[in-house]
């Protein structure tokens, strides 16, 4: 049994791994933290983590980056592995992070959805033997509110692409006008519609044939169960900093 | 028995047609114009229409715009109908197009597939029924020596939706940035890469589903279907200006 | 205002009506039914329809068959439009709605999401069109505790092709071994996998070219969508039945 | 400059290989076999390996199985490096081939395209990862006149699939009527139609996620690309046995 003390646990991620924690019988909410303390959980809920009674294996966090250094202060007193799952750190936050890691086990990656990192180990193995022969395109899709254009995740995958290839590469988001492709460039494409809810897809076009790879995500419940699964991994590490491929190699 | 005068027959569609026939029992090639005549065809071949000795039922045009001339002449001579298949006319050519088929059928298409102009037919009547709770956008994929972008036939199918749609439209040829969604947004997305021959998806994004259509063109030879079926339907009619959506319609 | 009383209001779709009707600014639920009474909502709730006390325009129905001879004696008397989303009704039940529909306005659809109907009418009208140059097949996918393949919709869907086409077709629900395509199969391919919500893609396959159109579900939310654009639509209604397709051709 | 023998070089493929040769600066058909000699080529052609005169580098074949024995002497005799492309040999056969590869380098695989075989490799290194949490799933399309379902290709990526799985797994080719999938089911789905050259897709369906790896053939030539890489790459090698993942491993 792992037992988590959750962060954030009244904000949007925070309710969904509240409910997602129902398929996993070995993961166990002990304490949730919160400064909006009014909703009703069916664990004991603290305003701040060093009000926090409950002993916990794991602490995860889904709060906001200003939460950082009361968490690294808790985790590093009670020795617990910290999985982070909040975004938007400041350099000096990061760089604090990766110190502390030498004192504590810290889980953090860019995405938390198994799929898109298993994609993303695969294009940093194919693209280096597929770039000669075959043009890379990146299309994603995202619901219309959506402010930034490409996505996060597209870009996380562009860039896995271009560290893999020796030679220089360059982004093209959108095409009009007199423009051939030129050898060394990867398409963004991002499309917004509707309520979609997520979906990353990588074309590589040869001569004769083509490989496309894609990921869709139906719902938020994917990224509490990566961070769920983050937990049980995490649970007993020794110090260091950790990421969702370890979790994938380790299976 | 639908007897065709093919122009341009050595040319690239020439030749496509050329091998298409064998699966038109009904369609004969009596005679080919090309002005390269080195190319020994199973058909009389004349270096110009006016030389042509055998009878047809049908003249084919997949040659250059200034054979127009000629071949408006020849078949308002001979009471013939012609099929327009070259593209990059000019305006004053479209103007003398129109007013021949006062005295002569003529069939003309911006595209020759008939998967493209069943779309095109369903855009038409769906776009009105679907833009005010579904965000409407277009991907096309192209090989990536192709010069211009979007494709000809994105934006045929782009202006479809726009004309059926009774509020004002702007199209986005792609995001980069902050740039959320208008409402009134229609995005156009070119992909480019190795030898695809031709793609085209329209995506219509609602609150909770997503209706996809989708175009995919394996080889040349649609264009020649096309061609031969406009050579078939063109047989025997009445002077006026006929186009593939009347040959859809006639099924 | 369209004022709703919602019957089956603590079910699965009942709520997640409850949930969507915050789009629709012009549709207000003014009282629910449901035999299970305990959930706390924002309007009241009653055990039966007969001990409802408030006034609505529509009554929308997501209970079960059983509760069909109560509904339609309520809105006979009340002169109520009724809009039944309860699938499940016996063949006399299906006879008794379509009886009471020529006393009141009673709306009933296969399926409630916008999409598939508009699928299905671009169908209707294409099938006839196609068939004797393209090969139709369909897949649909579900996830994995889905009983019944295929599912209700691709059916739906391939009943439609089948009787838009003059010829005798025949239903394929996979192949092995030596089983060249028949020229009057309808392919129909059940995928099941983790939690798709759904998928339905019905394909044109012809020479050289190739037609695919396709929906997708995100969520149980597309089918409140639908339901209460029919509460909008059904509102001062004469007597007579309605389905979704008078919905989509009255935009 | 690598210098070909091309066996089988007027049958349907070595006329594919005549043409794509132009794409290969560095490769050269110096000979050219079948036993139909009446075609013109632009290099000399033998009815037999054993007449043949000139001097080549690596032989290619794509004639038949019957050919066998001749191509083994005769490339064991002149120690070349022999690229096997004909399928349907006999158990004795192949027996055959493996022993003779102690003497000779020979090259065979099950699929010639450079795709399929990333693909096939992926699946490889991936399955074993996420069967636990991910539904499997193949859909294949080809043309309407292919006989067998499914295809050898949708086979050897199933089989690849099963073998890197721990569990049991059995295959399903349809479903119909009440069978809900079972946990160790993978399914694979042969759609039929029009003039599709080949498309092969795997779905990974899990809790809120999906990912697909889709392969899609646009022509044969893809095959005589592979063909051609597989002889450049193996002029100069000792003996031994060779496949295409040694080229993609080598890249």
């Amino acid at each position: 049994m792992v037992k988590v003390i959750l962060c954030g646990c009244n904000g949007k991620m925070g309710k969904v791994i509240t409910e997602a924690i129902h398929s996993f019988p070995d993961i166990n909410i002990v304490a949730g933290i919160d400064k909006f303390i009014d909703i009703k959980n069916s664990y004991a809920t603290f305003s701040n983590i060093n009000e926090c009674t409950a002993l916990g294996d794991v602490v995860l966090d889904f709060s906001r980056p200003d939460a950082l250094e009361d968490l690294l202060a808790y985790c590093t007193e009670n020795k617990l592995p910290l999985v982070l799952c909040t975004t938007g750190y400041s350099p000096e936050q990061i760089d604090k992070i990766a110190d502390t890691s030498k004192k504590i086990p810290i889980f953090r990656s860019a995405n938390m959805s198994i799929g898109i990192n298993i994609i993303n180990s695969i294009l940093r193995n194919i693209s280096k033997k597929l770039y000669k022969d075959f043009d890379i395109e990146i299309i994603e899709k995202h619901h219309n509110q959506k402010v930034d254009s490409p996505s996060g995740t597209a870009l996380l995958l562009a860039n896995t692409i271009k560290e893999s290839i020796p030679e220089e590469t360059e982004f093209t988001y959108g095409r009009v006008g007199n423009c051939k492709r030129k050898n060394n460039e990867i398409g963004i494409h991002s499309i917004r519609g509707g309520s979609i809810v997520g979906e990353h897809e990588i074309i590589f076009a040869g001569t004769g044939e083509t490989i496309e790879i894609k990921h869709s995500a139906l719902s938020r419940e994917v990224f509490a169960i990566g961070a769920l699964k983050a937990c049980e991994f995490m649970k007993g590490k020794g110090p260091g900093f950790y990421n969702m491929e370890d979790i994938i190699n380790n299976n």
